[in-house]
């Protein structure tokens, strides 16, 4: 199976989650969006105009027929195909409800810089992302990384399932890498509580097929069109 | 199966997506917190101290040994066996994803009162949420309930599958009534552009167990603790 992936050509965003999936276990793939004419494709698909099951936004993965939106829910479907994830049901749900929980930290990562309205710049509502990201450096961010500690602790072993690797500990990987770019400072804080996560970060970041996708073109750099944004002055 | 839900007793809130779905099928479930001595099990389970399988928060869900959280998830997993969701991959993928999107706008529902950070008040943060809640009104919940809409003409029936009801069609039902309750002047607006996504709320509100669920005191009222809250001076 040759996978396509549908997603906004300049930045890493929630595609990246998938594409380290894909990277890691060395899956064909297609970034479409990065391709010629891939853009007006992937434009006709968000208007349903190759498929009735619409998506409401990138990323999407088309797999034969299939067309499947929201991160979470094409890696819930790539992880047992990939061998990302166990094949029972009970393990395919719990690492599901993990992604899950790291969704719901990108959506707060992405409110650090668009705390009033994602359709607004930066620039007109920089007092509210102080405001929001000082609590976020206070207490959001240290609450998710230490459940992602104690996570990892409760598993018996390195990564989250215990010794073998999973979509979620990419996921991890993507998260210390993205927060160390937005907030150097703080992170260097909040990390000292959550060795177990930032040693899933070293371990997957030293991986053959990781350190080759890290080093092509293929890896967009991070930059303030993303999700994870370095903007000094929120990082006080 | 006698299921066990685990949610905060005062709201609604997101656990309300699950309740719907046992109320409407006739599940036999306890609602664990609102049991006596139910609140201490229910923290207790979020300390680990019952189970490796760690929720980062309510709802969650006990099914024989599994507990499983994500409000999401969890009507992933009844789905097929409350026959709200089809069986196949496929179909089962396509519903989660118009949950996931159910998600994301609960999240943003949320956020118009607490833009800056759940753990503050709102009256610590009424500025920001008016700002917020101006940008929400006019862009982001016409876009959500928009894309509803076009998934429901694209459907060919009634529901967001088509002639059958899915757990889908009690969240949609969830929503429009929530937003009535916060939003009743700006709802009035919306509404009249998502003409499909309200007959599904009339539908559902017409459903003999959910009108008798509806008239039971298991249906908590809407209050300002929970995720749709009426505050007079958003809604303008």
């Amino acid at each position: 199976m040759r996978y396509q992936l549908f997603y906004w050509p300049e930045i890493q965003g929630r595609g990246e989650f998938v594409r380290l999936a894909l990277e890691d276990t060395g899956a064909k793939y297609d970034d479409v969006a990065r391709t010629k004419s891939g853009m007006d494709r992937m434009l006709a698909m968000m208007k349903g105009e190759r498929d009735k099951r619409l998506p409401f936004a990138p990323p999407f993965l088309k797999a034969g027929k299939l067309v499947i939106a929201q991160a979470a829910n094409i890696l819930f479907y790539l992880g047992p195909r990939l061998k990302l994830s166990p094949r029972d049901e009970a393990g395919r749900l719990w690492l599901h409800q993990l992604q899950l929980t790291v969704t719901d930290f990108v959506k707060e990562i992405h409110d650090t810089h668009h705390p009033v309205g994602s359709g607004l710049y930066y620039e007109d509502q920089k007092l509210e992302a102080k405001r929001f990201t000082d609590n976020f450096l206070d207490e959001r961010a240290p609450k998710y990384l230490g459940y992602f500690e104690a996570v990892l602790k409760m598993s018996g072993g390195l990564f989250v399932l215990g010794r073998k690797l999973s979509y979620v500990d990419l996921s991890l990987f993507q998260l210390i890498a993205g927060l160390r770019y937005a907030f150097p400072k703080a992170m260097k804080q909040i990390e000292r509580k959550v060795p177990c996560v930032v040693n899933v970060h070293d371990r997957v970041i030293a991986r053959p097929r990781i350190e080759a996708y890290l080093n092509s073109d293929r890896r967009l750099a991070f930059n303030e069109m993303g999700i994870f944004r370095h903007y000094p002055e929120l990082d006080e």
